[in-house]
């Protein structure tokens, strides 16, 4: 049977940028995260069951590559601005993932990412046995990019 | 030639739940409608030619999943929200996925539905032989979500 | 090892249509734009190394596409919109796609488009050695929708 390949590998990123369009400080911050030259592709938001975390995973360039992300863009100078991501694992099985950006700091959006993580592990009777976050803050220049990812790769 | 290869079966879900922000309404809205533990690509929006509807479909945990899908969420408590997906069919060929959400009831997001598959299927000079819908409504308590979806799978 | 197909080949597109409603105006401008009948994956935003320029590529119905896309709708009858996608060349390794959607001329967001690959080259330190650009304007009537787009394929 075909079907698309589940991935097993993942990891977290989390960066900001300026640019001189909300598209191009997106862009910066794809490539301050490292994850700037290759196609993501949106999913929602389940870490497969024996995936395992690489930190040092190396992606050719235009590779598809399922990522569950959350960013926020914003031209208001002076505004802080944050994205956080979390997983959640759970002992034996899959993982949830959970994306936030916002007007906020890095660490009310990685409490946010928390709380929720723990709320979608009670929601499936699941046991939370860790967490990865990955935050970040900016405090926006002229335009500025909020980002936190989790690929996934092979 | 390798490609992402085409699926080859769909089924029908519309589902509704709280939570306590809206990304975890989402999630329990997910977990409701069945499918919250596994990765949706999002599509727009044809049913592949024979396709085979098969509403008893199972998917591994954090597979990726090609998926037509609306969703609203909504943190006015007493407000009626809904989402409806369609997919028209043709006698021997492809078919079309429209899907809607918005603050309105059941009915009138499926009647939506109804008739942009017309629409859809006039525009492509193809002649509708048959409609499914799945819809559903939710009066927010609190943080609410309303989703309707298409999986397609293999 | 296995994992989800890179692009090989890819074309620009630009449309604009008219529908009875947003998301029926959004499928008329794909279908005038001649990628009406296939599932577009919405990718951010690059140009898969050697991938090739095809612009008689034919897909089939319902086939999985990996695509670069900015679109706008409107409401207002007698409002002006547009849409560009481009793509930046390198002399030997990959590219980088930008997309632009506004209330705006097809020149203006051609040119918006421009001055986003320069600063996406910019920002990676590489040669901007050509671009490809694809855009649309279009005076709303009832509902409107202006869509540019860069499949790729294989």
């Amino acid at each position: 049977m075909i079907m698309l390949p589940t991935p097993k590998k993942f990891f977290l990123t989390a960066a900001a940028a300026e640019g001189h369009s909300e598209l191009t400080a997106f862009d910066n911050a794809l490539l301050a995260g490292k994850i700037g030259n290759i196609n993501l592709l949106k999913v929602s938001s389940i870490l497969p069951p024996a995936a395992e975390y690489d930190p040092d995973l190396i992606i050719p360039p235009g590779s598809l590559v399922p990522t569950a992300y959350g960013f926020i863009c914003s031209e208001v100078p002076g505004e802080l601005i944050a994205a956080a991501v979390g997983v959640g694992f759970s002992a034996d099985t899959f993982g949830v993932i959970m994306e936030f950006a916002g007007r906020c700091s890095r660490d009310e959006a990685a409490a946010k990412i928390e709380s929720m993580l723990r709320e979608a592990f009670a929601s499936r009777g699941m046991e939370l046995k860790d967490i990865k976050i990955a935050a970040v803050e900016h405090r926006v220049e002229k335009v500025g990019c909020a980002l936190a990812a989790v690929p996934m790769y092979y």
